[in-house]
């Protein structure tokens, strides 16, 4: 079987590439979620879109999936032993959010308010 | 100002949530690069997509453009430091990525092929 990534970073982009996925792997690497647990703890994602990345990191083995076959419906999601791994991948990138926060906060901030020029300026 | 962010990684995802930005970010970290070039690097992106997503970077205060008003066009894209400092916290991520290289092959094989419920079994 040959490669088809261009680099470790793409290869880890072919199953993290999904807006939300990294922020859900990061929140099922805390503890086992329920699925409305895992949408608040998420945030401003849509129900579709969130069930459909879930649906993507069970099918490529990040997250594993349990369905107590209850009524109401009880199911339980959690990272697999690959998706563990994975997390742990993630933290450089978490710490350095956290460090740069009020930065990227800022970045934010300007952003919403559409003024991308001094943006740029104030950056460099 | 209040943090708007869940967590550091909800805050690098903010600049960092468009798809083809890590890879944007891991190429500039090699070495400055045109346009075609950068293109060429990241592979698969459209003209249009990746010309949006290097805006944002270049707004973001992550990328710095440098236009030598030249005919015809010749335009760098490197890395400020801000995005210099960002690249390295991507360092953990490309190596599990290569450490991983041939599972997430396997992952894109079994995607492609349709055969999700495959991949969930073998991969638990």
């Amino acid at each position: 079987m040959t490669n088809p990534f261009t680099c470790g970073l793409d290869a880890v982009l072919f199953v993290m590439g999904g807006k939300w996925k990294p922020l859900i792997v990061y929140h099922l690497a805390q503890q086992t979620l329920r699925y409305g647990e895992l949408r608040r703890a998420v945030g401003k994602v849509s129900e579709k879109v969130l069930a459909q990345q879930l649906r993507d990191l069970v099918a490529d083995g990040i997250v594993a999936r349990r369905d107590f076959k209850q009524i109401p419906p009880h199911v339980e999601y959690s990272l697999t032993p690959f998706g563990i791994s994975l997390s742990r991948a993630l933290t450089q990138l978490c710490e350095w959010g956290t460090q740069h926060s009020d930065e990227l906060a800022a970045i934010a901030e300007r952003s919403a308010s559409g003024n991308k020029d001094e943006a740029v300026t104030s950056a460099q």
